[in-house]
């Protein structure tokens, strides 16, 4: 798959590639000083960096391995770590504690992380021009613009928070349960992978092959969220545990029972391998990433 | 100029194209209905418009007349939109009333609002692309994409909604002032025109010219806002008057007097002329525009 010997070291080494793109692409320093510092602080915490490797890994599969995928992978990083600032807000989650440090608003105010976050996502599709119009790229540029604003927008993840917000204390079904995490959490994972496609020309029925895997994998990352929620540590985590059934959120585990959400993630997995067989290339790293979100720890 | 008797007309005519444009564009309901229901309430409750006229005139003056320029104007004012409702809460300028109506967070809650906004800021993005792919203008678009999104995003509008913030009870010189105003309000009037003259495929020359025009506008604009703000009624302008003063904030009449904030409209109304001068182009509409918000009571 790739000159490493583990999954582990392809993963460390695409997150610190992802790392230094964002350090070169958002300056650390400017003016307002506490506007950057803010993005700046949230962007850099640090994070596993999963959705934008998804996008290099995807688009590498397809044989796009330029550099100037790297800014449609930051991109999505941004949108991510926007959505994390918006969601930890004390009118939405209100949650002290992300990726181990205060959260934004708990650092910089309620202001500057409303603020913070809108610049994040805002800076999001500047990147995504500049990969298009620099690398000329016009059309997979306004097709991964499409995409990432569809995922991210009022059908994908803000509709999803919208639903987490209104099933908080309400007694959601497995189907509704489903409806809200695919689209507040696997429509920008899915879509990480189809923007790597889109990246590197993918055809029509390769575009559908990754995007049944990123589908997959997105729910599959949910269940082993909950899981995690409900047996992790905090330290593993960077964030409280138990903290869904503190807000009496309805999780994977509490409707189907912890084994049978164990079940689900070996069958969504399966799955996911299963759409990468369509595609007539070599498909390991993407199977080897899949492999390791069904049995992460952290 | 057009076949409108007066510029009244004309903006009333294109008001309503936005307004029928924006109600096809965003449906009027959707799942999650409070998610629709926010969007809407926001973006429908009128206003001018001016920022989408703005688009569509500078368009029209280089020579583009279709509807799809319609997408390109819509999107800049749900990127205004957006603004108002995360400029209005609580954490921010804590207002209650907006063209007329609640503000969003009055009428649907502080996290809906937050959504509601997040939503319309990426719906512009997805408009956009729209433009670009369905109409076979990539390029275009893509350098719509960057001029909005540098527009709105941390080197101007949020940086300028920052500098207000910080600002709030400070003396700010003339030259802070300024600049908080130009990244505040000016950067997205200036890039309003700037998107029409890219839409039409305006040569760098004429880009300047047009961009010079709407720089002065922006910056006019700001100080009559200041003055009406002094001088007019809330139930001209559908927000309470007084607030600038009430909140102790920086404006041109209070830093300047009245008179001199009154002499400097006349002045950069004047400038914003003799850059249209530089078009090789009939610019009536353009004029009048600039006279009628030179002039305008509300």
């Amino acid at each position: 798959m790739t000159t490493e010997a583990s999954i582990e070291q392809y993963l460390e080494r695409q997150r610190e590639r992802v790392n230094r793109a964002l350090e070169k692409l958002l300056p650390g320093r400017g003016h307002p000083e506490a506007l950057y510092a803010a993005m700046n602080y949230s962007l850099r915490a640090g994070g596993k960096r999963l959705r934008p490797i998804l996008t290099l890994a995807a688009a590498e599969t397809m044989g796009e391995r330029g550099e100037g995928v790297l800014k449609v992978a930051c991109a999505v990083e941004c949108i991510h770590t926007y959505s994390l600032i918006h969601d930890d807000l004390p009118a939405m989650d209100n949650s002290d504690l992300r990726r181990g440090l205060p959260t934004c608003h708990r650092a910089f105010g309620e202001a500057m992380a409303i603020l913070a976050g809108d610049a994040l996502l805002t800076f999001a599709f500047e990147l995504l021009s500049s990969f298009g119009l620099e690398q000329g790229r016009e059309r997979a540029a306004l097709q991964i613009t499409r995409e990432l604003a569809r995922a991210a927008g009022m059908e994908g993840m803000i509709g999803g928070q919208v639903l987490d917000l209104e099933g908080e204390g309400a007694s959601l079904s497995l189907e509704e349960l489903e409806l809200m995490n695919r689209k507040k959490t696997g429509a920008l994972l899915r879509a990480a992978v189809r923007c790597g496609a889109y990246a590197a020309g993918a055809s029509p029925l390769e575009l559908e092959a990754l995007s049944d895997y990123g589908s997959a994998l997105g729910w599959a990352f949910q269940i082993v969220d909950d899981l995690l929620d409900l047996e992790g540590t905090a330290a593993e985590l960077g964030k409280p545990t138990g903290a869904d059934q503190a807000r009496a959120k309805a999780t994977y585990p509490a409707l189907m029972g912890v084994d049978a959400a164990r079940a689900k993630v070996a069958d969504l997995y399966r799955q996911a391998l299963s759409h990468l067989d369509r595609l007539p290339r070599p498909t390991d790293t993407l199977r080897q990433i899949a492999q390791y979100l069904a049995t992460r720890t952290s």
